[in-house]
Parts: structure tokens; sequence; C-alpha cells
């Protein structure tokens, strides 16, 4: 939808158009946020990320585990972080927009505050030194890079806290090809993005545009339900809700959710002979043969997926 | 479902058979209830509507008109009716009996209020001496006509609150001719009414008939969410929610959504060339000469249009 | 999933094989219990029901009957139980896994309550001394039959309330050759699970594993909303809920179900015919003679019916 | 407080005073709003109320009735309310200005609806041509007699559905001699309202003026929580809720009310005694000597509360 | 208030005289309840408790301790039961009668469970050959003894979940010396109960009385909140919510409470000096000297407190 | 009460004494924390305030503004804050420690984040490198000043969110002489806390310690309910909720409220004469000669607080 009235949303002054070199300032975007992570600040609070780095900083997990993530399920994910102690990497309570359809992307983060005068103007100012267009969602949005999720926490507002229209939801599917959608906030335009073959997640819909609210951040540090988002985390989103993996433990992830597929792949197996009580094979073979039996199983397939896969 | 008990509901005394020239009876009907809204009101306060009325009063927006609406969504009201400082058209928090499929027609508005037996034989007694049957859910249904939307608030009940079940669901199908139904409130027979091709808003479901209310309004002012409906207002219904489109402002609303629809695909067909940042084309296009170009599309799209509707 | 943190939730103690002539152990189990509902009892609870029981006790509703009613919906129930007076047999609030796909069975019930150290500790010592395994979900799951629903009350817990992921769910499908499930507490891994072929009904889903909770009770009475479950009741789902049908009503409740199908039946083909208004035809007819029509068509219809059904 | 930014709720208008003799004006604002009920409507509704009429045809529920009820608390009530088949009555889930202290009044009933300009233009015309001042709060609050209690409905609102502030609440409370305030929706001012000795039932507080209403009724039956008000209702609240008590049962609720109260006195004393179970004495004692003594003490302290109020 | 529609809740039969010697009854209708729990099975299962037990088995907390116990805070108690791994025992989100009113006392537990006709049938019929009265909420209320706290049970209702009116709360008083009542329900009668001098710990109040419930469990464990309550459990109750203490860690539980307060008063007069960052001194001071002083004060501390109480 | 588990919360590191000059470590602080906000950016975005600064960087309301502060309600500050367009700037929905006790003073602002172990590592490695103690809640709570507030955004936690127990309120009482407490989050120990004679706002109380959260900002912008708040607003509650104001607009709200003060007091002095209704004299008095009359009060009135203030 045309965003007739967003002067109401950002005021009415003109919007200048974005330097083709915008790859650039992202520095400088950083400096007129009224909340600041330097590319250092990134660099120091993910050091333990194993991957390549964007110009902009954010850790860049490969395309080939965003590939194999495709299959992940949040269960599994669970069991991983779980075990490393991280308990808080999972928020849930969105409506999501094509429940059958796999979310998976490197977090690319916004951050909203209530509008304030006072502090929006000094942002404003300070954008402006630096040649920067206005300071609106529409200022993350055209940073986007193919891979990407928008993530943007806008305070989990209804009524103005939509952070995309179908026209702009477009755009996003255009410039993540495909990546996503994670908003604790709102939507609009529910008819038209419900066409639009990306997944998303949010809290409500509503038919206001954005208003009432002032960008304070991109790619900082944000709060999605209670989950600490870090820019570039890998986000995983089934039916359940959506998970937030810090890039040092994606590869794990994966290979215990390959062995946890597997193991479930045997045990249905099991299930269908009609033979045992779940408790004899579920979670751990009771008998040492079937234990055995499963230990082969899962190496045999284990071979199979890595020859699948070309891992050799 | 027959309704057994209906008893408890509206007590034991014998039903009237509905005289068939009710359509003269609407004025007695109106005497009858607790809350009166004449003919004359509501000529009254609908004066500004620009189309023909029924025999009843009610504006009766034009056939066409409905036609073109069913491409509407509710953003695309919004832009219109927030500029005029209508800002209190628009309900949601349903449940959407079949969510692709839109909802427009007129509004018939039923009102409801908790049982209260003084008054209610009092309005039972009016009723009768007029000739009337006695005054319950069916007495507004029999009253419904082609293209009319059924729009009832009944408290937001859940227990005792289900206006319909799939009986009564089935002949509002039929009298509006696929209408619709709006309802601050529950409907039973989820199951039957599911496989009925009608749009439907409701609040909740529950499996008791309708009790412990009395009928007190029929095409008066109600409320809906945060609403006032008049009896003739435009609904439109779409994944979100209901819009309420005083009869005044739907020639311009359906113009304006023209636009906004040509607009948008225009802009699509931009980012899909992947050369623009979002902010160079939306909401305005930066660059004159963009402008100049969509402009040009703007008018051939919607010479189109008209050609199309047959309007030239 | 895999439950590789279990020990999280049961405790890293080793589980020990069921004994194959479970069936035996039950009274046994039920000792081990917190709370015991010896045969005896549920003999004298349930003494109305007029069908065979299983070994454990728990009436048998015939499979015939529950085959007739994969048709019900609930309300069709409601009439039923609300003449009797049991008016609180009727569940909604939960999740529907396959909204078209209608629940039928017999009540295998589960009752959990907030773990307790001290009182767990006695528990599994007694199932300990009987040569139990240790209590757990399992321990229920293991022993159900071909047309069981698991009913589970785990207090309504989100995290950590998850009664099966998909691998539990997959064999519950199995071992009850597709019955159901009913949890008032939440399911994980919802992705395997959607893909199963059995009806669920359950609150929310979360990606914890069960933990923080102990079981007290298998086939006891307990509590889903606001109705009594009694092991053996016949649980039937559709779109809005759950009945929970004592099995004294079972007969009557099919028979006027048949009843009432045949009403709509009648009144629908009426409405088609465009002649009437709704009063004039339900609940029932006002004209004498559409009285005496409908009275044939429900003789004659019943008749078919039966002859479908080789009931003759 | 000063009502500085009222225009934003009610436009920038002149005010009109108010004419002094604005009792005889009372059948023309009721023709100026939108919901009409006009003093005829009042008398068939309320035919059975046995008292004297107030000059706008409310029922005049008598001062000494009113002083009676001062000890009522709403479980008395409910026992007479609920024999008459009356269960609507009662509403809670309000916050109390002052728990203890008893509200009694007679109901002045107030109807907002959501803004709608339309609308609410032509209403405001029709005032001007009756020589009224601008529909609002104001308009309504000037009407208030001694002993009347305002009961509004403003759609529960928080924000923007302040009825009174401080200044106002003041005035409430001098108009109406200490009546009280029911308000479906929200007051202003806490502070400076906690000092004032009025009792209040409201839902919420905010600090916004009232706005984005419509005054569409005074004096017309309204709703509040699941109760249908009617203008002249005994208001009884205490520490639980409010009754609305149809003006033919104060009388029957009073007397019996005295009853229960020496019931509950004789009762606690034989408790006292310490000789006896609840069950022996309460409710009905079981012995019939109890049940003598107790009838004994009925008789005499009925006789005492007689001759306490002059009565005899 | 007189429970005259008592017929409603629990159908028009004679109530009987309750025996006497009704303690010695008690197995007798633990025997005619749905839910059993024999005097064998309290033992069992509460077997680590150090004290005396009551004739009906539960353990019975020393006077002395309770006395102790009325200093604690639910915090106090926390600490040790945490470390103990006992997670569930605290239970909030009540309205409290009398916030400054500290509640102590031996659990008496009562679970109700939704009416079902053909349940309530046979366990009145077993109390009946008994030669109980109907099981309802006052036979279990006869059977409070001094230091008892009420510990019910009624499904979180608030419509006809009221466990007690003013008249049955005074008696609960007058029973059990004072000892409270927490029902995870309402109460009714709030302004007369208001006026008696008991904690008592409430989800709502409502003007109906009890009803459509059936009594199922008198001194059996039930669930309050997220606890899992016994019968003899040491309840403990302030500002914040209400503890469940197993006996064997009261001991415990006062004397580290002790502990605690000491070291809060040692903490707050330090503060008092003005010298030191928080940081410094609390949780456990920094610099040793600091530390020294502060073990001398809890040891002088802690002997004033044994020598007060008569204990060394 | 003593914090023996803090180790669950924040580890088991021993904690470091704080340098005495710490109010010169500030910056580096501020350099250690996830969330940095040096006081160049403090300085920059609160330019317009026209008072001294802390040496933090905060600005510095003088004291004598504070203390006329003390009179305001949330409504006199609403009235200058929406003229100015200021609509964000008050927060309810708090439980409040003494309603009658007013809250003033400046905004000292705290954040947490979800624990987010890699995150927190680092920030904890930085802390240490600059010889600071573990970041903390007592890391901000030891920087207080007189007259601050702390206000804290703990992510509206309830279980383990509790900023402060007894002990740390008191330590706050003492440091900020009173200043008091915001919080979006839980306190515990609330017996105690309810002793300490300093104003708190809270969401929630639980007994558990802070937890499973990490200290990510101390005097950054902060999020509290739809407000963002600034280092050194000036924090208002009343009994309604909290407004923060921006230090320019401080006198300015001081001296209109005093106009209203004196408006609300001639306002209800008209009123008792009981010889006008109440839009005779509010919110304008509609005689010109009463307008006159209060004009000259209103001079007056002004004139006699000035004197008493010694401001001539």
């Amino acid at each position: 939808m045309m965003r007739i009235l967003c002067k109401q949303a950002f005021g009415a002054r003109a919007l200048l158009t974005l330097c083709p070199l915008c790859a650039f300032l992202v520095p400088a975007v950083v400096d007129a946020q009224l909340i600041t992570f330097s590319k250092q600040d990134l660099a120091d609070y993910t050091a333990k990320q194993p991957f390549e780095r964007f110009p902009d900083g954010r850790p860049k997990v490969p395309d080939a585990l965003l590939e194999r993530a495709r299959d992940l399920s949040s269960e599994e994910i669970w069991s991983t972080l779980q075990e490393k102690g991280y308990n808080n990497q999972f928020a849930d309570g969105f409506q999501i927009l094509h429940p059958g359809k796999p979310l998976v992307g490197r977090a690319f983060t916004v951050q909203f505050m209530p509008l304030r005068k006072d502090v929006d103007q000094v942002a404003q100012q300070k954008a402006k030194e630096r040649g920067l267009p206005r300071l609106m969602n529409q200022t993350a949005i055209d940073m986007l890079q193919p891979g990407d999720v928008l993530v943007v926490d806008i305070l989990g507002k209804k009524v103005d806290g939509t952070i995309v229209g179908d026209n702009l939801f477009y755009y996003v599917m255009k410039a993540t090809k495909g990546g996503g959608l994670v908003v604790d906030g709102s939507i609009r335009d529910l008819n038209g993005i419900s066409e639009i073959d990306m997944p998303a997640y949010f809290k409500s819909t509503d038919p206001t545009p954005i208003g009432n609210v002032m960008l304070t951040g991109i790619n900082v540090p944000i709060r999605i339900g209670n989950v600490t988002v870090m820019p570039g985390d890998m986000v995983v989103g089934d039916r359940e809700g959506v998970y937030f993996i810090p890039p040092q433990f994606v590869k794990e992830t994966l290979d215990r959710a390959d062995e946890i597929r597997i193991h479930d792949e045997w045990t249905k197996k099991k299930f269908d002979e009609g033979k045992y009580k779940s408790s004899e094979i579920y979670s751990t073979p009771k008998d040492p043969k079937l234990r055995e039996e499963y230990e082969e199983y899962l190496k045999r397939r284990l071979a199979e997926l890595k020859k699948q896969r070309g891992e050799n």
C-alpha cells in the first residue's frame, strides 16, 4: 500500500536519496543512531564466531550451512544450546505467515524506541550532517543483503507498530532473496503479504502505518522476547517459533541434528514393527542387541548423508 | 443443529408465523424494541449518503460498487478514512471462517443486551400488540435482504452468545446471497458452518445455544469493537478485520484504492528490476524521471481499468 | 526428537524394561501412584455403563459405536447431555492439530502434579518394590490400547509440560491405531507431529522436554478444563473442542444425533426452496402440513440409515 | 484539573450556558441524542416500579429506603434477585475508590459510543436547534440530582475514557450529595479524587482527558458488564462490586436482608459457644430445639429493628 | 449470609447431623471420597516428617515452631527450600485479606472437581452407607483443628467457586483458632469477612454460593498453583504469597531464617553508617575485618535469640 | 535477605571492591557495557536541558524544583507535555509501594537483557581489564546519588527479575536520600520493603533473586512501558503512574501546575456555593464577570505562592 500518510509517522521533511556507496556509510549510520554499536564492538562481542564477516562486521554463516539448516526443527536446536548453557535463544508467540515454510538466515537487527522529539531531532541532525537520509524503517531495509533475516524490535506494538506493508515486504523478499522477517510488532496489508513467498513471524496485524516510534539502532544487540539477538546470529524458524543460534554453535547444531533425525528415523521404524513398548526403544534401546543395531544404523546413515552432501 | 432446548433461551411460548408483508412492519418492529431508531432517525443521521434507500430506510450502496469493493484490503480503506478524520471504523480480533474469501455487503445491524425479565416482558408485550412474533434472533434474520451483512452486537459473549448455528447460518447465506456475518459474540456448529460458503467473522465458538440475552434493536446504531456501526454502512472484511465505511465515502474509497493498487503494481515492478533501493522508489520515486514514468503508468492503467469496467 | 536431556526431567537412573505381562500389573501400578483408584473403584464409579470392560476395568465402548461417532459434532452431543443435566462435559481452548479430522475414542487418563522430591521418591520406591519401571510419561503410554485416546492433565504447563514429541506421538498413533491425544499442557516437535495422521488437542507447544512434574495417576479420574473425565469415557473432538461422554449415554447420543442430522438436512432443503422465512421452518415448522412432511421425511431417512448400517 | 486541551476531545466550539430551567428540557435532550428513550418509554419499561417519579420520569426510590440500603452487602441482594430469576444484575471488576464506604443511590445513566463525525454532527445540530449546549459529559453531569449515582458506559476505555477528573468529580459529589459514580471506563486525577469523600467504581485511571467518543444517551437503558441498567434502578456497591436493583424489588430485598443479618448474628453467636459443628447450625439448625430458639430470636430482633426505625 | 439457595449447589436433600465422634470416622470419609488417600498412604508419603501426628495421620508441626514461623517472610523460606531442590513450594497471585497479618499453620487440604452426577451419586451413596452426612464443603470444615489452615483446590473458579461466606469463614476462624484460609477459588461476603481477624488468601470474590462442583477429597494431596500440597505441610503466607513447607524442613528453615534476619540487621546498621558502598557489605563483607565483625555479631545475636526463647 | 544463592544469578567469582574514586570511572564503566552511551552522547542528546550536570554528564534538575514537584499530579504534567507534542512520557501498570507518598527525583537508568554467555563473558572481561568489579545490579546501585530515582528495565520479568530485596532497597533509600525506585520488573522481600519509607513502583514481586539476565547499560537511554527514558529526566510518580519529564520542560511544567492548582481551588470554591451548573464554571467560566473574578483570583494566588517560596 502507498504510505500516503507517512508524514504522520516521520514528519513532512523531504527524503534524501540514498548514496549508491551506502555500504561504506554503515559506520556513519551507526554514529547517527541513538544506540551505537561500532564495527569493533561487533567484532569484540562475536569474537568466537568462526566464519567470514560482512563488510559491516556481521558474522557470515556460510550459505551451505544455511541450506542444511532448512531441515532443522526448533527441538533439534534446543538440545545443543541447552547443553551449552544457552537457555535464552528461543522466542515464540508469533503469528506465522507460511507455517510449512522454514525460516533460515542471518540476523539483521533493527531497534525502535518510543518517539521522543528532543532525542529524535538530535539523531536526525547527526544523520543529516553525515549526508544520510532520514532515519526510518527504510534506512535499515535498504541495507539488507541476500540471506538476511530482518529482525526487528518495535516494542511489540500493534497500532503504529507495522514495520512493513506489502510493498516493503516485497522489497525485503527481493533484497534478501527470500530470507525472511521476524518482528516483535506488527505488519499491515496481510492480504497482499500472504501472497508473497517469504517466511514471516509477527505479533499482530494492523491497518495503520508505522508511527510514534524512532529508529534507534541498526545491527545493534536487540531483545526479541527473552532472547538477546546479536547481528549475524543464524535465525531458524519452524511451526513453533524462532531460534537465534550464535554462529559458533551452527556447525555442531547441524551435526547433532543429523544424529537426532537418524535416531528418530530408526525409532519410528522399530515402532512400525509393532513388537516393542515405547520404553524399550526410546529414548535409548534397552536391549544391548537393539542398541548395537541402532549404532550401526546411525553410522551407515551418517555416511550416506555425508556422501549425499558431497562432504566426503 | 436443531435448537431443542431453545425454550431455555427464549421461554416456552409459541412462535407466531411471520406476516408475509413484514417489510411494512419494520416501523412496528422498531417500536417494539427497547432501543428505537425510527426510519426518520435513520434518514437524519445518514443524510449525507448519496444512494437510494431500502424500504426500511437503510442506505443502499449499489451492487456495482459492492462488486468493485471485493478487491479492497483494509489498508486501502484506511488511507481514505484517516484523511477524512474517521479513525474508528475498523474492528479486529475476530476468528475468520474463510480467510481467503472477501466479505463485502451492507450492514444490517442487530443489538442484544443482558436479559432482564421486567424489560423483556414489556418489549414482548409491545410486539404482541402489534401482531409481531416473539423478539428473538430469527426476528431479525428473517428480514435480511440480498447483499446484506448481518452485524451483531451480542456482548462479546461466548457461552450463550451464539447468534447462529449451521441451520441459521445456512439460511443467512441463502437470504443474503452469501453476504456474510460479523458478530461480536460466538457461533455454534463450527463443523457444519465451515462447509458453508459465506464469509463470517466471530469472536469464539461454543456448543450452547443463544440464551440469557434479549433482542433490543434491529437496524439501530450499534457498537462493534471501537466502531459505531450505522445500518447501511458498507462492510468490508479481509484477513485482518472488518471496516465499516459510511456510504458517502464508498465511491472515493474505491477510486483511491484503484490508485493505490496501481501504485503497488508499479512499485513491485520497479523492485523486480533490482536496480533501486526501496527508498528510491517508495513511497514516492525520488528521481523526477521515475516520478514521471509512474504518473504515466498510473494514467494508463486507470484508463484501462475504467474501460474494463465499461465505465467510460 | 531424541530426548537427550531427559535426565533433567526424570533423573539419570536406568530405566527397567517393562514386563511383557504388564496388563496384569495394572493394579500394581495403581498402588505405586500417588493417586490410587483401584479396579473396584472404577467399577463402582462407572456402574451405569452398559458395555464390556477392559482387563484394567475401563468401560469399553464398542468399536461400532465409536465408528458411528465419527460424524458427531459437539453441538449434537450438547443436546443430549444438557437434557440429562450433564453440563460439565465439554472442554475447549485447545490448539487442534488437524482441524478437519474427527477425534473419537475411549479415554485413557493420566495425571501429573508439580514435582516434589519427597513424594516422588516414595512413589518411585513403591514402583520399584513391585518390579515396575520408573513412573514417567512412557509408563502410561506403554499401556495404551487400540481405540484409546490419551487424555492428560499436565497442569496446563507450556515450558516443561510437553507430554510427547514426535517420536512418542508416533508411538501413540501406532499403539492406539490413530486414536488421539488430548492434553491440558503442551507438545514439542510440532513440525514432525504435524505430519503424523492422528488427531491431537493441546494447549501450546514448546521446545523443552517434559520436566519438573511427577506422574501421579494412570486411569484415575482427572480434570480437563471444567470436565471430570473418567477412564473409559467416549472422547469426541471436533473443530470447537472435546466432549467426554459417559458410556451410559453413548447410544442415546448417537441416536439423537441421527435425528438432528436428518432435521438439518430437511431444514436446509426447505431453505433451498426459497419460499420460507427461517422461523417458518426452524426449529419447528409452523405449518401443520410442513410438520407432517418433516415427520415423514424423518421416518424414512431413519429407516434408510438403519438399513445402511445393517442394523435392521 | 483544568481541561485545557478539551478541544481535542470535543472540538473548539463555544459552549453555551445551560438554561436554568433545564429540568423542563429533558425531553428535548432526549430528542437530540442518537439513542432516544422518551419519558413514555421509561414509564412503559419501568411500569412495575411502585414509587414516585422524578420530573424526568425516573423512578424515585424513597430516601428512607436508600438509607436502609447502606447496610446491604451484595450477597444479601443476590438471594432475593436470584429467587426472582434476575441473574444479570451484578457487575464487578472495578477499582473501588473507598472500599469501606457503601455506595447507594438511584441510577442516572449515560452512554457514549465511539466518535463518528457524520453522526455526531447531526446530533450536535439537533441539540443546537433546540437551544441546547453541546452534547458532552457535562451535559449529563449538570442534570444530576441529590441521591443519584452517575452510571456511565464509556466502552471500558482507559485512554480517552476518563469521564471525570477531580473537578467534575467534586461537582458530582456536590450535586448528588455524595451519591457516587460507577463507570465502565476510567477517571483521571486519582490523587485529587482520592481526597474527595464519595464512593466511586471505575475500571482504570489515565492522565488523558475524555476524547474520541460521543455522548449518545442520557437516562437510556445502558449496559454495565453483564447488566442492563435502567434509569432509576437502586445502585448498591460494596467491596465486591455493584448491584442494580429494579425498584419493584427494593422493599423485599431490604426486608430479606434484615432476616439474613439476624440469621448471621445468631449463627455467629452459636459458633461462639464452641459446642457445635458448623453443619449443626448452618444454614439451618438441625436440632428442632435450636430451630425454635432461632425462630424466636429472629422474631424478637425483627421487632426491635422495626421499633428502632420507628416503623411500627 | 444464609445460604438460602444452597439446594442449587448441593441438591435439596436433608443434611444429617454429624456424629460427635467424627474423628474416628475419618477413614470412612476417606473411603467415601472419589479420591482416596488412606492414613497409611499419608504415613508412607510423609515418612520423613519428624513430629507427632494427628489422629487423622497428618504430621503435627509443634505449636512452638508455628509461633516462631510468624516472623518468616517467603524469601527466608526460599533460600532453604531452593538449596534442598524444592522449587515448587510457593504459590502467589492471591488477593490477601489482611496484608500485614502473617499466615501460619498446618495444611488441611480439600479438593473439588467439576460436578458430574453419575460420579457424585456414587460418592454420596457410599457416604450414606457409612452413616456420613452429605459430602460438601461443611463436611470438611467441620473436621478442622486449632492451628489448621484450610487449603482448598476449587478449580480457580470465581462464579460458583466460593468456598465460604462470612458465616463459615467465622466458623473456620473459631475452629482453627485463627489459623487461616488459602483457596484457589473464591469467597463471598467480602464485606463481612473483612471484619473477621483471620488471614485469608483467595483468587477472587463472587456473590454466588458454591455450586456445580463435587467434593472429591479431604486431606489428600492437592495442587495449589504450581505446588503439590500434602496434608500437614506448614503453611506460611506473607504479602507476596504462600509457602508450603514439608515438615522435615521446618526446623532448618526457622534456624536459617534467624541467621538471615540477623544478617539483614547488621547489613542495615552498616549502611546506616554511610561509609560503604553496598557491594562492600552485601551480601558478604569484602574486608576481612568487617567479615569478622559480622561473624561475632551473628554469634552474639543468635545466643540472645536462644535465650529470649528460653531454648538454652 | 541474604543473597545466599546469588552465584546462581551471577556466577561464583569473587567480587572486587569498588575503587573509592569511582566517579572518575564512569566512562570506563560505560565502555565495559554492551550498550555504550558516552558522556558526549549524553551531552548531545540532552543539549536543550538548561541546568548544571553531574560529573557523569547527567542533567541535574535543581533540588528546589524537585521540592516544588512534590505537589504535582500526573494530570498536571500531562497538559504541558501534550502541548509540546510529547505523548510518550507516561508509564503505568505498576504496583505502588506507598500510594500516598509522591515520587520525585532524577532518573538514574539501568538496563538488563536476557543472559547470553558469550556476550556476558566479553563484557565482564572488558570490565576486568579496566579494574572494575563484576557487572551486576550492585555495580549500578553503588553509583547512586542523593535525589536519584533508580529506573530499571529488567524486561518486565517476575521470576528472576527482582532488582532488589529489602537490603539493597534500604541501601538505595540511604544513597538517594529517599529518592525512589521504578522497575519494569519485580522486587523481593515485600514484607521488609513495605516498612522502608521510600516510594517504589514495580510490576510484581517474587521470592527468587535476580538471575538469568545481564547488566547491559548504566545511564543509557532505556524504555519503560511506552517511554524512552533519558538519564537525568525528572521522574514524578503519583497514584496513577510515573511521568518522565525532559529537564527542559521542568520549569514550565511547574509554573503551569501552579495555575492549574489555583484554577481547581477556585472552581471547587464556586461549586461549593451551589449556585452554578458545572458547565457554567468549568473549564472556563461562561459569565464574563466570573471570568474576571477568576483572573483576579489567579493573579493574587500566584503572587502569594511566589512570596511563600521567597521567589520574589
